[in-house]
């Protein structure tokens, strides 16, 4: 039977050499399809898994202010969602990936509306990653920061900020490349492009604003504010570890066979930075701190984002526990600086990405310890500093000057945000001590 | 060239004409193997997606009730995903998609044990998309609707009013083709079919039921009756909008190129409705209130989904806008009603679906603006308001006549349900005011 | 004519026939290479899912403890992922899935830091499934046990006790067989290896542990210790859920045509187990307990992973309801023997992965109700309660001595073990009646 099916397949293309080459051409067709298909699936679960560090972020942070701000936190991490979309594919998608002839910036593809089916992929992927570069700050500033300031500044990271370095490193998918990307930088995910410039703008935004009421007393000792909602920061950190998954091996772009390894690796050194905290809190005798054991997998996750692609795990494990140490001891250098940072962001994010960064060339598996693949990666690390940092610090000096007070005024800082920004409470039957007058419902104050 | 190198092809397969069938026909086969795998995956992670609804239902609505009523709003939650699950693999999914020769029901395929791979897969999603139109009801009648009555009207949605409405418009998979689906009327991913019709049986269903006691007092004043726990809503808020992309781009059914799209244009219509309802409240000096930046959110969502596969970004963010005032001002109308929906299900659900599904007729890009074409949607969007509304209202004024009050008493509603139905209290250590008795735990009251 | 062709064949097969045998393998190359990684995107999202049900775990226990043990119960969720990860990799992987020759535990593959492709997507999923394994018994212990013993503890389960009987039900990768796999014994996705095994370690330690204070009186009356947040429960349960068609469906390893009837069996497994404990409260007259209904629900989730794959959704369905019964009335037994599991690990996972495995054997879809299937059933159901119960009974039994103490002193577990062993209370704005000294922060009690 198979014989004879044979013969006449032989038979018509004897007759007809193009319906044979028509086969072939269509079988080339329908696997290259299924290729992008694949591709595709893989690029959009990454994308929707990026999109959860939203909720990750908004956990953590909530949790980790008093109730009183909560609301707050919560309503700025869900704007970083929504502006974060919008400004992205108005002007960052551009400026990111748009034709890049000098290596600074994009210039075509603003408000894409007429994509090819695979760049539509790419753009919802980086979209999310926009808004989770821009949301990093927001736990940082938490409880002092005037809210439409904050909506103004998380616009400017989506906008601006977050795509123009992302031009450096990662650009361009229309042609011409980034200065960063041209020297060889190697950031797979984006310990510097996202975390560390998260981390720097964080940072310019707590130095502008300075310390909340009572974080640092006249004494000049240190007062710790704790976090009303330690539930919701584990969750929070779950979350995150969860979407990290899809940050990093999604950043494959194609769904091919080294996702395992990369995944893999994420783990790893989440896990490692985690133990590393724990270790040494009991070998010191200090309590186990839920808060810095979370952190300290962010941390390790954080970390390994630039080179997870390209080191082996005990690599991975190596990253993640210089990034738990990291977490352990640079808060204690901050509080000491009497810099209040109020999930400890600039550490997580902006530290330990420089680290990842820096990793990702020590440990680069196709040419280990290089000197020279190490100073372009500390290139990277610099120049994310001195852009997220620079134009962060002027965005929030020029906010400060424009409104009126970047912060808000210490009466407001007092009663809490929730009340006078959103006139709502977050646990209006448990907050005794909060007084509200339900008519205000609909007034700002 | 091309036919030169089929001719080679031929004539190396000439010399063992048996080998060459085989690889042919086992190479087509593996493609094709490969492609239903491929939908497979996608569908399935669509409906374990759409699982996950259940859950950010359950936390928008248990965080917008009183604390006494908390473990109320979740078990109704949680039942609706088991009865859903259960019911419309018993009957739904055979009125859905058996076969339909009249064009308004399906009659065959109950209680499928023998079904084919690819079915399987569509029955998993589908389930899921009936427990979410299903539970869309529970947050509008909260606080006061009695748990048995609730459960008996949840498996008339999954097993009656959500699968003859879809068979109407999407059925059958089987042979016959539902009577709105003949018309050509359009809702991809189920605008009208999910949530208008979830929306209209929640509108005759706290329309039966009556306001919650408290809710506007004698002097016919409106008293707002606020959420006990924000961060809940929140949190419940990103796992629907997570939950929405496994909702609209799964509706795909095969792992497609055009999955980006959709997923953008997802994101980008909650975007808009979110950002739209901000400006307004920051344009007349209103609060900006959590809870409505969170609805305005998923009423984009609602609205994008009949049209997500079918228009452009630029026209999806103006959906989302539109959806975005509405859920600004369509509350105060239901007030000024003196109509009582603890979660304004009725206006993110029921209007925001008519007016997506208007809108995927108007912007349908490949016949823009078409009258004949919007004629047909209004006709589903009519047909889905008379269905649903109607079946539900006769079902739930049948409940109340049958079981003495669909209702609960006024003393039980005002001591809370949590105690009253299950026996137990959502926050034992924090609710100093209710008094519960240990050895109550057993018993019903 | 046939002289003709032949001429014409000899003439072209001479001038380049290698070239047409690689378009052939090349085409053969890419559909292999697609299959590779469609299978390593479906491992992949598995392991991602599979991870998330720490986060499930997580939220089922802190809610289901008083608040003052809630830091605790979370830092020993969030440890065990983090241990059980790193080692997982270390030695369990080996033990596991390492050449075995004997059939009783593997001994290669420690340390993995040079797997293939494929092997790293195996090892990232089988990580997270003991971690799983390790973390069940977390709640049935808690509010008493010491943090330090824990963690030793949690380490063995992830590094012995697990991948030695999954060596023996799974193993091996490399070369051998384990002894029960040898036997016939099916455990699809780990009714016994992962949720027996877990079960019975809780057990263990349970009993070498005893009951909290207060849960049974000097009266000999049982006294319900409520748990402190009922919301983080019901979210923790569907967290689980979700996560559980990536531990079910994902273990088909490759993303076959079978996964939709897998995920559908899953699904309709857990609804009727929920709706069968419903029902029993309602014919009895009895409160409707939440957290019943969710661990009803996780029984049925338990009891269809043995046999998800090879039975149809009818038996799906009876398994589940079976474990509904389960649910609703073992721990009435554990309470008469004064066994005090505070989230019901025992029965949830110990006792319904038994009948799940059992089920799994009865209702085998090839060879139903077979004598010969079943028994081979009961010998891995009995091998795994030996091993798991016996070898963790041991252990805990050691760590009393060592440690002096498993549990912690009266004092501490009177004041609560967020205090005592981190320092940090889980809503220190709520908890009125538990002083805090702010300056403690750092010290360990």
């Amino acid at each position: 039977m198979k014989k004879i099916i044979a013969l006449i397949v032989f038979l018509i293309m004897m007759t007809s050499p193009s319906w044979a080459a028509q086969t072939i051409e269509s079988t080339a067709k329908n696997i290259q399809e299924i290729r992008i298909s694949l591709d595709s699936v893989w690029v959009i679960l990454g994308g929707i898994l990026v999109f959860f560090m939203q909720a990750g972020f908004a956990l953590v942070e909530s949790g980790s202010v008093r109730s009183k701000n909560t609301v707050n936190v919560l309503m700025k991490n869900y704007m970083d969602a929504c502006l974060g979309g919008l400004i992205f594919w108005l002007v960052g998608f551009g400026l990111m990936f748009g034709v890049n002839s000098t290596g600074w910036f994009g210039m075509s593809h603003f408000i894409p509306d007429d994509l090819d089916d695979w760049h539509w992929n790419i753009l919802f992927f980086q979209m999310m990653f926009a808004a989770t570069a821009t949301t990093i700050a927001s736990g940082a500033m938490a409880e002092r920061i005037n809210f439409i300031a904050y909506v103004v500044s998380a616009g400017v990271v989506s906008g601006l900020i977050y795509p123009i370095f992302g031009s450096w490193a990662w650009g361009s998918l229309f042609g011409g490349d980034g200065w960063l990307k041209a020297l060889g930088f190697i950031d797979f995910a984006g310990s510097t492009v996202v975390h560390s410039i998260g981390g720097w703008v964080a940072l310019a935004g707590i130095l502008v604003l300075g310390p909340r009421i009572g974080r640092f007393g006249r004494d000049g000792k240190s007062h710790y504010l704790p976090g009303h909602n330690l539930p919701l920061i584990a969750l929070g950190g779950f979350i995150l570890w969860l979407a990290w998954f899809g940050f990093n091996a999604g950043s494959t772009i194609n769904a091919g066979v080294s996702i395992g390894r990369i995944a893999l690796n994420t783990h790893l050194a989440a896990c490692a930075a985690a133990v590393t905290y724990m270790a040494l809190a009991i070998l010191t005798s200090k309590a186990i701190l839920l808060k810095t054991t979370i952190n300290a997998s962010l941390g390790g996750l954080v970390g390994i984002t630039a080179g997870c692609a390209s080191m082996s795990p005990l690599y991975a494990v190596f990253t993640g526990m210089v990034a738990g140490v990291i977490v352990t001891y640079m808060p204690l250098i901050m509080e000491k600086l009497k810099i209040d940072d109020v999930v400890d962001a600039v550490t997580v994010h902006g530290f330990c990405g420089a680290w990842g960064t820096l990793a990702a060339g020590i440990f680069l598996e196709s040419n280990m310890f290089n000197s020279g693949v190490i100073y372009i990666q500390a290139i990277g690390v610099g120049a994310g500093f001195v852009w997220g940092f620079g134009v962060a610090f002027i965005v929030f000096k020029v906010l400060d000057l424009i409104l009126g007070g970047l912060r808000v005024s210490p009466q407001h800082e007092q009663r809490g945000l929730d009340y006078t920004e959103h006139a709502e409470l977050s646990y209006p039957e448990f907050q005794h001590d909060i007084t509200f007058e339900k008519d205000d419902i609909t007034k700002r104050h």
